[in-house]
């Protein structure tokens, strides 16, 4: 008998465009993903080497918008953000605006048994650097369809206007982050997350996927979240750290209190999603967007993806 | 008769050297701190403007460490970070990693009329030039003490056992950051906060200053918090966001929420205190290091300050 387990992953919500192209190969990638954390968990692993397993898969297939396939910043560069948390301990490790890292997400994990939480820019590549993490050259991360999402940004006087459509969820305007939650057999939550950021973002711009209790938080208490969507207002309404204190102080289940979270973001005029997983395995999946590439898998279940609702 | 306000500021928090120098210029620079916001409330201000005023005061007084008297960085530069926010939107607005503005804090506000929350490092500056912010050559940070704090960490094989005490409070361990908290007389909370970050920290360090939730947050719905300590405990602990759930989801007071978000940051090791006020206008001015360097005034009584317990 395989012990409890629960994993869930997301690659990014946003506006729809369904039906426009295959959504075969998103499907195979958080498949894919699944697999990777759910070997992890299956041999008795930890919550947080699946989540970083997971999220390293999402980042190595180009279809999402985090390692290779990162979107473009203004200045036609890529400025990546990872961070992951374990709920056992509240540590946590994240990076910000890094450009060479093939796994963000494995750098963040190192910055998590260092002396700091958070590292940005030239500072955390030379931390890469220092721990031995290899620098990929900017070739490796660009793909042609990131590029022509640049220039169509830059080039439209209205970009919500006109847009089209080359995947699932229209691209221009996906809110590309990955992320994966799990709880492990011995009853640990932990989170990760990562992403490229928004297409032609002003450098240096930092959104909710490395800051904790925005993006990311996860806590043995009550459970743990992994967001994506317009950052600036995840920040604002601090959402992953909101879902905790909902269930925590208010005793809000987990469906109650993500959704509740969320609807916040709707408020103050954002969108997007998050995926989360509570102490007993409940897993909520809501989002505020179209739709979100997601997937989830439970011990000895077959593990299911979506994009929109059905 | 004047309408009520609220307005509290700190400068750091720290181990205790007591009685080793001159405590005066301290009080002083508190009381400048407390005058510049109280001439913003006092005129009908709002807290935004009044904790802007007050934090600026910090940042331009050499003996706290934010803007000019900044600490230095192992690579022996000055980054910085800031951060405001609005209880009555949730707008905000951060810098971290910034070299050359006299003020972050101005910069954060200006970053918080634009789409972003957070900017680091070369595009934070690059914005700064963009909006007409002057760039300060280094020299304009550098204090000789600060200087003699990096070359004495730097010396010691164990810095804690090697200190000597040159202010107050111990400066190689203090935690400097300076921020402020108000309550106008519209009935709205605001919160600001700016630092050097810590002597001798990595390059590219982010602490939890310039982080929504967990050095700075205000809701009109319950308070305003500003932080200073150990950053990496208080990031874990999501620490000012936590104070405001704590109200808003488990109807704690002001005084029971600070204490038990700063109960949490000691559980995980960490030392530091805050400065919070509520809606009514109640001020909670708690730590769980040595000392802390705080102030505070209302309408129409005299402005306090204090280092220590007494």
């Amino acid at each position: 008998m395989t012990a409890p387990y629960t994993l869930a992953v997301h690659g990014g919500a946003g506006t729809i465009a369904r039906g426009q192209t295959d959504a075969a190969p998103y499907h195979a990638g958080l498949r894919v993903a699944l697999a990777a954390g759910e070997a992890v968990l299956a041999q008795g692993g930890s919550a947080l080497d699946a989540v970083v397993a997971a999220v390293q898969a999402l980042e190595d297939e180009p279809l999402f918008n985090a390692g290779r396939g990162s979107v473009y910043t203004s200045a036609a560069q890529h400025e990546m953000d990872a961070a992951v948390m374990d709920g056992s301990t509240l540590a946590a490790g994240a990076v910000a605006g890094v450009r060479t890292l093939r796994n963000p997400v494995q750098l963040a994990r190192t910055v998590m048994d260092s002396n700091f939480v958070l590292l940005s820019g030239d500072g955390a590549e030379q931390f890469a650097r220092d721990h031995g993490f290899e620098a990929m050259p900017p070739g490796y991360f660009h793909t042609e369809h990131r590029l022509a999402q640049l220039h169509h940004l830059q080039n439209a006087a209205s970009a919500a206007m006109q847009m089209d459509h080359v995947a699932p969820l229209d691209e221009t305007r996906k809110f590309g982050t990955v992320g994966a939650v799990a709880l492990d057999s011995a009853g640990h939550l932990a989170s990760a997350v990562s992403t490229g950021g928004m297409t032609n973002k002003h450098p240096g711009r930092i959104g909710d996927s490395p800051l904790v209790g925005a993006g990311i938080y996860a806590n043995d208490q009550s459970c743990a979240v992994s967001a994506t969507g317009s950052g600036e207002y995840f920040i604002r309404a601090c959402v992953a750290h909101d879902i905790h204190a909902r269930m925590a102080y208010a005793g809000a289940t987990l469906d109650t209190a993500s959704g509740a979270a969320l609807a916040e973001v709707g408020r103050l005029g954002g969108e997007g999603g998050v995926i989360a997983v509570d102490r007993q395995g409940n897993i909520a999946l809501p989002y505020i967007s179209a739709g979100m590439y997601r997937g989830w898998v439970r011990a000895g279940e077959a593990a299911q993806t979506r994009i929109f609702e059905d």
